[in-house]
Order: structure tokens, then sequence, then C-alpha cells
């Protein structure tokens, strides 16, 4: 059994769990633990989405997901199912009826979200690796706040089915690792090899390192500077299209429009009382127009292809994952929905575009983590771990 | 299956359920549907106890509680799991998690708790009577508010096996039907007959008549006078022992006691977030003392021998249920405290000395419904009971 007093990672059961999971015993992943957000099924469990109404209209799952399933194939070991933030809408890491998971890192920060509870059972060290899923931000978020590898890869690369929904256009699923080679292990079962060539020429989107918090630039840009010595010279170029406005509102409309169709049924059949934070983005959502979908859907496949050209076959970006360390867990709700509506601004081009973008722990200041990020042409996916185990083999990361 | 689309008063389950639960096809209680407060435990169903944490943590329970049982096999037939008050360690009727029930007879007003799901069941037609628990007021207070009958019966007389605990020494399993003849016939199964022979004459408690809103003493002082014409005049007298405060502070202390033995271990391990209040009360369960809980022991003895003495044998108290009509919705947090604590004035008699309290909807202003209690000697539940039926036939109530 798990310790997780300290961590408050894992969504509780039953002790014994009526149903142990099986693993295969053999197998590229044996000997690694994982643990898998509270959205993906495992027969014998329940699925609770970090809602009560949801985990009570569950059952007990009869199916496994194919992803979580794909792993116990290859021989890892489920350790149990980890806590979301409520619905998978906020990026914040404290679910208002299940807890804040602890940043292994920095206990007294959020771990941000909505990946929570799998990026505190890995910080913590009460497993090897841990999927999360991530819409808007929510694996390279805590990722980036607990000192993390995680991946969001490109859309659609890695299966979700048997997973609950917010933003399907958007959502992808990632997982975390405290170091680059129990990464890359993950990497070949997840994604095999990719049907792209690797990418090679490091871009630096000004635009974007412009949105780092003044405290934080001395080192990320230290950071930067490092891996630069090892996979060349990054040239400077801006990404934003229109502008970080325009990114900013057409993503929250697509995204908000879909977690309505997703989860609006329900919230209207039950009116279940949602946390503070998401209560409001719901309400944004539901308010969400045509008009402003059909504006949105336009911008978002001119940007695509501006992306696409921007990097062509070989560009990688450069770029903070997010605009600073991990908020402490005593900032006012407002502090964190500012520091949320920051972040999107730099995390929301990867989702927009479907592009991969992988988080390294390679950053931090006052001994808390921050993460800089690699964001490649679509199906470069394993080309980013490749990139993120040859800096770790020079010394930048782990 | 019920439409609980206006009441939410249900834990909803997957539909349909993994197990439905069977029932007697002849016996008393033939023909009358019920809900069961999710404090108690029904096969092929988890037990949530309003806490997400222990609806994760119940895993899908195999055994019915015997009270449920006795039920079924008298023919009643379950038709869900009734909402309550998280952990029943409120009397409001809102919980943080699953919701607020509407109570039926006052949709904007509270429906009172911890029994909200059942007071709101019942009063919104959607089942015959429903199953709640009483410790501090949690049958009593929703049926005051929502128009209902409802018995808090001698403690220990109707089993609380397969039912979360709060605080044992003062829990107790009643029940809410909207006619008194219906709320006979499920008397007939859980209680049985009397030991006691019935009593037959009226107490009026002046310091508890004071207790009641301005507001509410005119309707509340008619009905009284139309069960007087009925059942004989009320003699006054005084129940009080020491001051309202001694007998509040007593009752809080070792209330909060017990809730601490019985929900410290959980809260504790796990730190769920627990709602408005709630939380609150279970700080000052925590932090009751020793001192206190001996202090308020002997308090406890000499008040129970103190109220059998003033009732003896035959004599029944005429009591307000509650201080006033329910308090709108709208209130803040801190009204809703300020009613509870003037609530438990009123209600902590008979948890303190264990005896049966009848709530009748018999009074009422601005069209909204109050309870006005019998209370009688130990083990006089069925012949209070009785009195509910004597005064419908009388006109004085349904």
């Amino acid at each position: 059994m798990i310790d997780d007093r300290h961590a408050h990672a894992f969504v509780p059961y039953p002790d014994p769990p009526d149903a142990p999971v099986a693993h295969a015993e053999h197998g590229p992943l044996a000997g690694l633990s994982f643990a898998a957000k509270d959205l993906f099924d495992v027969a014998g469990y329940p699925t609770g989405g970090g809602n009560p109404i949801v985990l009570a209209l569950s059952g007990i799952k009869t199916r496994t997901a194919p992803t979580v399933q794909r792993l116990l194939d290859a021989g890892a070991r489920l350790v149990g199912k980890t806590i979301t933030d409520e619905l998978a809408f906020s990026m914040n890491g404290q679910n208002a009826h299940f807890g804040a998971p602890v940043n292994g890192a920095a206990p007294n920060r959020i771990s941000g979200g909505s990946s929570s509870g799998s990026a505190s059972a890995v910080s913590n060290g009460l497993c090897d690796f841990a999927l999360g899923t991530d819409t808007g931000g929510s694996v390279r978020a805590p990722a980036s706040h607990c000192g993390l590898y995680g991946l969001r890869p490109t859309h659609g690369r890695i299966s979700l089915q048997g997973a609950l929904d917010l933003s399907p256009s958007f959502d992808t699923c990632g997982w975390f690792t405290r170091d680059a080679a129990s990464f890359a292990r993950v990497a070949d079962v997840l994604l095999g090899a990719d049907a792209v060539p690797a990418p090679t020429r490091l871009l630096w989107p000004a635009d974007l390192w412009a949105q780092l918090a003044p405290a934080a630039e001395a080192s990320a840009h230290a950071a930067a500077g490092r891996v630069q010595a090892v996979l060349g010279r990054a040239a400077p170029m801006n990404l934003v299209l229109d502008s970080f406005d325009a990114m900013y509102w057409h993503f929250r409309y697509l995204q908000g429009r879909e977690a309505w169709l997703t989860d609006g049924p329900l919230i209207e059949r039950y009116a279940p009382p949602l946390g503070p934070g998401v209560a409001e983005r719901f309400a944004f959502s539901r308010g969400v127009t045509d008009e402003q979908v059909a504006e949105a859907t336009a911008f978002r496949e001119r940007f695509t292809a501006h992306l696409d050209a921007l990097l062509g076959p070989d560009g990688v970006l450069l770029l903070p994952t997010m605009p600073d360390i991990a908020p402490l867990k005593t900032e006012p709700e407002s502090a964190l929905e500012d520091y949320r509506n920051r972040a999107i601004r730099l995390l929301c081009a990867s989702g927009l575009a479907g592009l991969p973008q992988l988080s390294l722990p390679i950053a931090g200041r006052d001994n808390v983590p921050m993460g800089l990020s690699l964001l490649g042409p679509r199906g470069s996916d394993r080309a980013l771990v490749a990139m993120a185990e040859q800096l770790a083999t020079a010394g930048v990361g782990r």
C-alpha cells in the first residue's frame, strides 16, 4: 500500500480494493509503478472526475481505458487513481471536494492542475510515473510547478478512450516522470516511433519570453542558455498571431463551448455545487455564443497554419512553460485566476495548433522548480523526448 | 424512475442501478414507496454520508442496514438514497458537495437538515415516507421546515446498525411522512407497541415557548390551542435546568466529542475539504476538553432525571419544534448559524434525555409551515403517533 498521508495525491478507495488491477509480469515497463488521473476508467473502480456527483453516478467500471491497459500490459503496476481538479476545468490543483494534492517540490505552493494528483504522486516519490490529461495546460502546468517532465502530445496521438472528456478537440493524454530516462521508457510504449523526421532547429519566440514574471527571468534565461549549449543556438522569432488577446479569447471560447457541450447536461440536470473558479468558468462557457465559436474556429485554422509554417518540418520552440514558479497556496482565488489567465497566454499555442509540447524541469528560483518547454511539429513527440534525454545526459535536467 | 429534477433530493446513481433493491410483495407497507438517507447501507450502493471522500472510500455495500431491510420485508419499495448534510453535522440542508435538496413546502427556503434529502423527497411527493436520522434535530428541524410529520424516537428504540454514526449516544433513526395515517403504518412496523402506558397529561414548557421568534407566536399559539381543544389543557411548567446556556453548551460538548471520535480519524487522515459551518463545527469538536466532557456528562445525568421527573409516567410536553419557519436560502451562513444556535435551545432537551419527540405540521405563517412537537416519556413513541392520528382525525393536521 502507498502511504499517501503526506501527499494527498490519491482518491482513496476501500482497502483492499474490490478488484486489484492485474498487470503483465514482464515487459518494457516491468518494475515501474504508475498512477492514473481519476478521469480514466479502471475496471473495479468508479471514475469520479473530481466531482462528487460524477463519482456517485459512475458505478463500478467494468472496462479499463485502453491507454491504462497498454501500460499494464507493458508490465507497469497501477498503484492508484489520482485526484483531478474538478471536471478537469482548473489549473490550480485545489479541488473543493477532494482536497489539494501536495506539490512534492514545494509543499507550501500549489501543485498546478488539473492533473494535480498525478504530479503530486510522482513529485512525492509515490510512483514512477503517472498519467494525466492536458486540455489547456493540465500536464504542462503541474509539471512546471512540481519539477517534473511532462508531455502534452500531438492531439490524438495517445488514445483517450475510456476517459472523461473536457474539450475533446483540445484534450490530450500525457504523463509525468522525475527523470528523462523513465520518461523515454514510457514514451516507447505510448508513442512508439515518430512518423516524421526529428526537428533540429531551435527557435526563440521572443514575444512569449516577454511574458515571464520579472523575478523568473534570470533563472529561465540561464537554463535556456544551458539548453542552447547542448542543442544549438535558438533563432529569435515572434509567434503571436494578431495579438495575445486574440489567442487567449479564441482559445477560451472554443474550450468553453466544448466544455459546456461535455458537462452542461450534468450541470443543468444535477446543479452540482462547483468549487471556486470552476463554477465561474462553466458560467462563462455556457454564455459563449455561436458567433464567438465561428470566429474562434476560423482563427484556430489561421493560427494552426501560421504555427506550422513558423516551425516548418525541423523547428522546435524553446519557451518558458509557465510565467513563474508555482504561486503560494495562500494566494487568494483572484490572484490565482490572474496567474491562470497570464499562463494561458503561454500555454494556448500548442493547444490551438494541436502540437506536442514537453516541459523539462530545468529552471527555477528560490529553490522552487520551473519548467522550460520544447514545442515541436505535429508528430515529433518522440523526438522531443529524445532531446530531453540528450539534455539530461549532458547535465541539463535529470 | 423518480423524476428528481425539481427536488434534487436524491444522490444520483447509475441508471439502471447495479442492483435493484428487492422488497416483499405483500405486507403492512405494501404499496408505499420510501427513500433512505445516505447514511444507511443498502446492498448494491455505496454509502456517501454527504462527503466525497466517504463516498470514494465506501465501496459497494453488500449488506442492507437492518432497519431498511425491515421496511423492505414489510412490502415498502425503496426508490433511492437521499442527500444528507455533510457527515450529518449540519441543520441547514445545504451540502457543499451534493447540493441543497428543495423544500417542497417552501422552495425559496432551506429544507433544514441533516436529513434534508429525505424531507425534500417526501415534501415534493417523490415517495410516501423516508428514513432520516436525528442527532441534534436532523429529523425534527426538516420536518418542521417542510411541513411533515417527523419523529425522533426514544434513543436506541430503532436500530441504526449499518448506518454511519455521528454522535452515537445521541443518534436516532426517524422518518417523515406527509400525513398521520401513513406515519402510523410505518410506526407499526418500526416501533411495534409501546411497553409503557400512553401518556395523557399535556404540559406547557413556558420557558421553551418564550424562545419563539415574535413573528411566529400568533400562529404557534393558535395551533397549540387547537391541540388542547382535542387533547386537553396543557399545564404550564418550566423545563430548563440551570440555564439555557448550560443545556446548550453541555449538549454541544458531548455531541462534539462524540462526533470527533467518529469522524476525527477520517478528517485527520484525508483532510477532506468540509463545507461552510461543518468545518467550523468539527474544529470546535476537536477542541472539546476532557473536563468539558466530564462536566457535561454529569449535567446530562442530572438533566435526564430532572426531565423524567417533570414528565412522570403520563406527561407530554407540547412545544414549538423550531423557533420559526425555515430561513430563506439567501440568508448568509452567519445568520443560519445564529438560527441554528437558537434552535438547539429548543431541540436539545429530548437529545440530552433520550426521549421521543414527534413534530406535527400544524402551524405556520405566510403560507410557510412550522411544526409543533409532542415530547413524551421514554418508550412512549407509539403513543405520540397515536396522538397525532387523533389530532388529524379531529382536523388538526392531515
